[in-house]
């Protein structure tokens, strides 16, 4: 189902590598021809009231009115008086649950070739509350925060990803033999939605154990659905296990269907502007953006250009062990399409 | 240097499979010649008052009144009113360290064959306060505390621990980038005593890049120290990565001295009985406990024995895809002295 009239979409290239990336995603997109006309932004130079953060009020509004957003690495400045950048989005915008595909790569080796499972973090509470006291000197707090309506919101993503992508289980991570109520509620809401989900095999793993299954068999696990803290922990992990975040798409989904694909690697400001940095992970955020859309046949036909170039070994960034450009690379990707 | 006066020591057997791993300990000892008479302790079938658990105020009295203790696997009994044993224990003897030394074993292959690291965890608060609350129905919290006087206990002990065996770095684990006041106060005492220990090399890694990292290359990693729930899911990712845990030992550090040496894996009561469980997780914990008692001898002939012949490969229990029954292999073991 090819679409004609332009979708606009927000496009925050980021910080360090971040506008050679997004550079490499334009002319992915043109030369696949996708009728997605960005809008751009970039984090500002001083803090937008409105936002307490740098990113601007315009921006956010951007991705409001458009629906849909593609973010390359943000590098919060250092400094008091504002907020995380990433922090700062997913509040904003509501981004309740992070979707994270990953899925071995044919032709760049690890140590695991049977990686096939998708991550789903709630990404607004537990352990990021931001709710921190000292109670006495020396005694420090932190509050977790587990809600009834978040959990179960993820809990409905998690279990709609997975039948909607054909996926058969899905398993609920988290410490409830320790922190009974809060990761109990979690698993509460999950066992809920779980029964409005006959074909969908659910379980519960304890974190720990989840941990030490996944670096001895990945192939164990197919869709998992976690706690905040758990979840940037896990899918951290998962992404080692197929080579690391340069790699691994990652999308935020938000309330009333906001979408907001991300390059979750760091700005590289090391190797920024040297035209050497590897654009696959926000390549493939941009393919979740276009799934997300229901643009698939674009999403295939780039996603697939993505993979056999790197399954033919022949244009590699340096990351990855070779010696490829950003526009290399790009440009074999254009030409697998 | 040989011991010649026995040594008290408390023994946990344990359950399930407990009994029989920890025979196959007396067993080796005995033919080791080990100086040590043990005291047997069970867990009891009624909640004694004095300790709210199942666990007897003797046993607890055993440890401390000999300073060391074995403990096998112990299944916490179901239902309400009382606390799991493994808990209990680590409040009642104070054991405010956990110490997982986890090093690839030859002839058992996994996909990592350089692993060499030990975790320190930190084993009395943060995540495990059992603080919990409901705020408003639907809402529910739980509080991490995190106190100056453990961390820098168990920094101390971190740093001790690698001046005196010999190893060059500490990472102190955490996500203060997110948990400023709590994660944050941590760091801040482990960079109180790296000052005191100028030779070791001290760096700070973020608990979802550690997971990437280790996954990807622990041989990054050499000692490991970290608040108590980043411990326990690493220490059980870092088992995972050289065969699980019926292959790494623990031990305890308490206040005052006091050590208790424990294989964390389960009682396995499926296989309980059948002479067909795998005691090397509690026999190295025994090394260790026998390293703490500084009867090096006997722990480094034990610890080779044990080594070989999992190396030799010609005895492997069914855990490791081998035949052999816990008799046999560790019949082999006494063979190796
Ligand atoms: C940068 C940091 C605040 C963030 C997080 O902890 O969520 C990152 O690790 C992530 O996973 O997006
Ligand atoms: C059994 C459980 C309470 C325990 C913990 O979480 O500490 C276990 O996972 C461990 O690591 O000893």
């Amino acid at each position: 189902s090819s679409v004609s009239t332009p979708i606009r979409a927000t496009l925050f290239p980021g910080d360090g590598i971040g506008p050679e990336i997004a550079d490499s995603v334009k002319q992915v997109f043109n030369a696949a021809d996708v009728p997605i006309e960005w809008e751009e932004h970039y984090v500002g130079d001083q803090i937008d009231p409105r936002t307490q953060s740098f990113l601007t009020w315009e921006s956010l509004e951007s991705v409001r009115r458009n629906g849909v957003g593609l973010k390359g690495p943000m590098a919060t400045p250092i400094g008091k008086g504002h907020r995380s950048l990433n922090l700062t989005l997913r509040k904003e915008l509501n981004l309740y649950a992070n979707v994270r595909p990953c899925y071995s790569l044919s032709g760049y080796k690890t140590r695991y070739d049977n990686v096939n499972l998708v991550t789903i973090r709630e990404n607004t509470e537990g352990e990021y509350s931001g709710l921190e006291h000292q109670v006495v000197r020396g005694v420090v707090e932190s509050l977790k925060i587990i809600t009834r309506q978040a959990s179960l919101r993820v809990a409905e993503y998690a279990f709609h990803f997975a039948k909607s992508h054909g996926r058969e289980r899905v398993s609920a991570i988290h410490k409830a033999n320790i922190m009974q109520k809060t990761d109990g509620l979690f698993l509460k809401c999950c066992r809920e939605v779980a029964e409005k989900y006959p074909e969908i095999t659910y379980e519960e793993v304890i974190i720990d154990n989840c941990c030490m299954m996944l670096v001895k068999n990945p192939a164990l696990f197919d869709v998992l659905v976690m706690p905040n803290l758990y979840g940037d922990i896990i899918s951290d992990l998962c992404a080692g296990l197929i080579g690391g975040l340069g790699l691994t798409p990652s999308c935020n989904i938000g309330m009333g269907g906001v979408a907001l694909a991300e390059a979750v690697h760091g700005s590289a400001p090391d190797i920024a502007g040297k035209n050497l940095a590897n654009p696959t992970a926000l390549l493939l955020s941009a393919v979740l953006m276009l799934r997300h859309l229901n643009i698939h046949d674009k999403a295939e036909q780039i996603q697939n250009a993505i993979l056999n170039t790197i399954a033919e070994g022949k244009y590699r960034t340096a990351d990855l062990g070779g010696t490829s450009t950003t526009s290399d690379f790009t440009k074999a990707i254009c030409d697998h399409l």
